[in-house]
């Protein structure tokens, strides 16, 4: 991630005033407040603003006068029953505003989730900057075999290499030529003078999908919890779960209750089948099973015997 | 309204909090959060949080990394284009929410309004204040005979009082059998420690839609503008109206230079349909027109001269 | 259910027509399409349009040109799968349109749904009938002590008959009031010539919250499918979960495959939390388990015992 | 457009099928099913499957029992009126899917309209076609000057040739370097046998955003025409247009009463600010009023005249 100085200036500047406000703060947002958390190797999470704590989801689940003088370890129990129960409304009252940059074809991803606001920045209107992904050699790992929307070995680091450079190269190409396309140069003069440049609305389509866009995306925090379910997951592409992994950190600096609920209910719980649920009362009743005696399917059995932490 | 001691109390302790932010602060907000703001007898609408203020709009709009050094009238002027040309997903980027106190059926209209976020009192857990809607008398009209929909003409003194009569005796009478089929009393004692109250879940359904329920309501900027389009027009029932313009004192507190948008191109503007405009058209090249040769309807063409500001 | 024998024409009159299409056809649902499944005491569900069968969600998962000549098996698999990974897109493909017939405190949850579009009968504009819901003396029940949104023990005959009465009386008195209110009798006359009714928008706040109303309601699946799971469940409070059950049967005509996905992956499974799988474990490694040596709260402890279907 | 010979031989034999149905009909739409209707160089859009008609809006409007036996006159009266009244919930009673095909630019625009559900081709499981847009020479024009997000003058037949050169061979490497990455052949063999291909969600990121995607897109009237709205407008990007025009015509075969009225007073009509309002009072008071009298900005002023077809 490279900010620009000037853009480095902004933050600061941002970060740098303060200001009295009658509404709760939560003091871990506080902290990281506009900062640019990096991921990947150009894009970035910065946490804009925020809406409510923990004690708003209280609030809002008994439509109370005031804050209440409850304890945290109540709040903390109250929280845990929203959760479980999937009372989700009370989580919908907590709004977390970011800016992110990500790659084009995470942004594809990421937009599929609708329940949010969003501002994207616009190749229509301004010149997107020469700014790509490429994969860390670690990452780059060939298809897989047994999932068809997965990734299987890495690759050997000659394979890497070859790979890199052909990524490279085309998005060097494309960039220029994008320039070229618009008759402007680094220093956004034109590049020729005499010469008309192609609409911006045109030219960027020849752009490749590792281009970094960015937007602002504002969501509510049941929503965010959603998504972060899912793109935190490890069926996730890489490319989107490393953002989740840097969203997770910031709701857990600010709703704290909310994020040990989250993990005890949702990302460290898992749901059995109807079946599955039969066949455990049939393990815990003493009968000794394999795949074939339960009646699943392989995959499923697979997956319960992963659920129960039993070696395969 | 009466808010009980307590409750007021409650509000106090919460208004005289301060907190520093990093986050950007409305003044105008700020004077008034939390205050219990008076609508119709006994309901209220109270600003409970709010996210962004006028710079959060034109920084969506921009996608930029600091507040920028744009000045005021930059701001009002890009404010006024997002408006004008319906580009609502910066408007998205501001977020509010209210505690409202309002009568049942006012609630049955404004919960149709389905992009927000809503937490109301529960009656299945709790059970409801002897809190009913009472019309003043200069409000009780008769059922308008050319608008199916509206009102006509104020009723006579006598009549008004009989109509709230009958309206206070049911709705007593409703709550003091409500209150006998849950076995409580004013105390929340049972009446009668022999006998076995009615789930409150069912016991409520004994209560008429004059009584009021309260809510925690969150909403974006441009779907709150959206809703009190509808809402603070003068074709809307006045019972929800009131509501709304007082909504709208909360936002020109909030968003001063969004509200003067929203007046000059919403509440102040007027849509001209293709034939509406097509008439104007023939006006202004100085043909003498009347509804007959215009051919518009009757109803168009009285619309077409409200709009024109020409007595019919 | 009173139908009138008006309503009842226009219904078989509907049911009448047959016309030839291209869109895919469900058997099941053209079967009961349009007749009035009953519910409650005066409620009903009519099924009136729909879009889209299992096949159409296939077709949606794979963005296919045509139908596929995949056979209905390999589609149950694929479904399955949809369902287990919460794939909920494909889902979304599919809708169904509904005319529904409910009393008002239940058409106020149901509300709270908010991923559907609906269309209530105006009261502003109409006059409602006379009709409320009386519940049928074996769901009148006691507060539940243990659960303060829930029901207890089945009122003593003498005390439901005494909760019916007051129910009945004040429902009558209320509807009496409505048509004094406005000037109007049973025939749509005026009471009285020389009167003016008070206008609708306002008369209606006089009924109680167990009057029906009615509306249309149209939704996609997987947003059905989520309303159902929610307002199926036993711990739904039974005037709406009669509705759901209905509904339950009209997903079982409409869209089979998806119905047994259902039932495999969400009625009939049950999420554990990390601490609950966590103990799990323990108890299948051969460890003898109660409440307190588990670590889990007494009633986390009851809902896994119930889940593995073990006798507390 | 392209279909292959599978394609359209699958796309004909659903064409082929009929079934009877109870439901309603529309004879327009029926007429074009499936088909796929040209769209830019490879586009295409199909309608898939629908519900309702000029009918349905009308019946939910009512919430009545029947179809009624109202006229086709009156039905569009009705229409015309909550067309006009912004009574949207009626036109969301109706609902259509389409299957379309498009290149990405114009995909990632499309998708800001977040109120539909969509599926689209994944290019994490399947690999993407080698099809990609090129601009007609006619469609290739110059940035605009006085528009940050518009076109100019058409380029030169020079201009354009070199700009489709370079358009057309960076597509082509970049598609050649995919399958590369893959190490797959046109035929879906591996290039190399002794090779692994990169992961296809890696893959991908090659490809630029001309290429083609496709997705199903399904959505109810009202926020199609809200979508058509903003997107058949001229200040559109043509690529997005020439879609919205197709879809269009769809509507008008599907509801044409609400496609009128849609015309009427959405299309074809016009919205006047508060001031722009106050400036053709003046007007019609007879006053001669130029730019600079009238007190509105240069860009307001010939906005108005525009609307009122003096030539500015």
């Amino acid at each position: 991630m490279a900010l620009t100085p000037e853009q480095a200036r902004e933050i600061e500047a941002e970060r740098n005033e303060s200001r009295p406000t009658r509404r709760v703060v939560s003091p871990g947002l506080e902290e990281i407040l506009f900062r640019a958390l990096p991921v990947l190797d150009h894009g970035f999470v910065r946490v804009i603003d925020y809406m409510g704590d923990d004690g708003a989801i209280v609030q809002a689940a008994r439509v109370s006068y005031g804050r209440g003088t409850k304890k945290v370890r109540e709040d903390q129990g109250l929280i845990n029953y929203l959760m479980r129960h999937r009372h989700s409304t009370p989580f919908e009252m907590c709004e977390i505003k970011y800016h992110v940059k990500l790659p084009i074809f995470v942004a594809r991803q990421w937009i599929r989730h609708r329940t949010a606001n969003v501002n994207e920045y616009s190749a229509r209107y301004s010149i997107l900057d020469n700014e790509f992904y490429l994969p860390a050699a670690e990452h780059l790992a060939a298809q897989s075999e047994s999932n068809r929307q997965g990734r299987g070995d890495v690759l050997s680091p000659k394979d890497a290499s070859r790979v890199l450079g052909l990524l490279k190269d085309d998005a060097e190409r494309s960039y220029k030529h994008y320039q070229e396309l618009l008759n402007v140069t680094d220093d956004g003069k034109p590049m020729d003078d005499d010469q008309v440049g192609l609409a911006r609305e045109l030219a960027r389509m020849n752009l490749s999908l590792n281009f970094y866009t960015q937007w602002y995306w504002k969501v509510d925090l049941h929503n965010l919890l959603h998504f972060l379910c899912l793109r935190a997951d490890p069926h996730a592409q890489y490319e989107i779960r490393v953002y989740a992994d840097v969203m997770l950190d910031t709701v857990k600096a600010w709703v704290p209750a909310a994020f040990n609920a989250f993990q005890e209910f949702r990302l460290g719980a898992v749901t059995l089948s109807k079946s599955a649920l039969a066949v455990l009362r049939r393990m815990l009743a003493g009968e000794a099973l394999d795949q074939a005696s339960s009646g699943l399917s392989k995959r499923e059995w697979a997956e319960l015997m992963a659920a129960l932490g039993r070696g395969e």
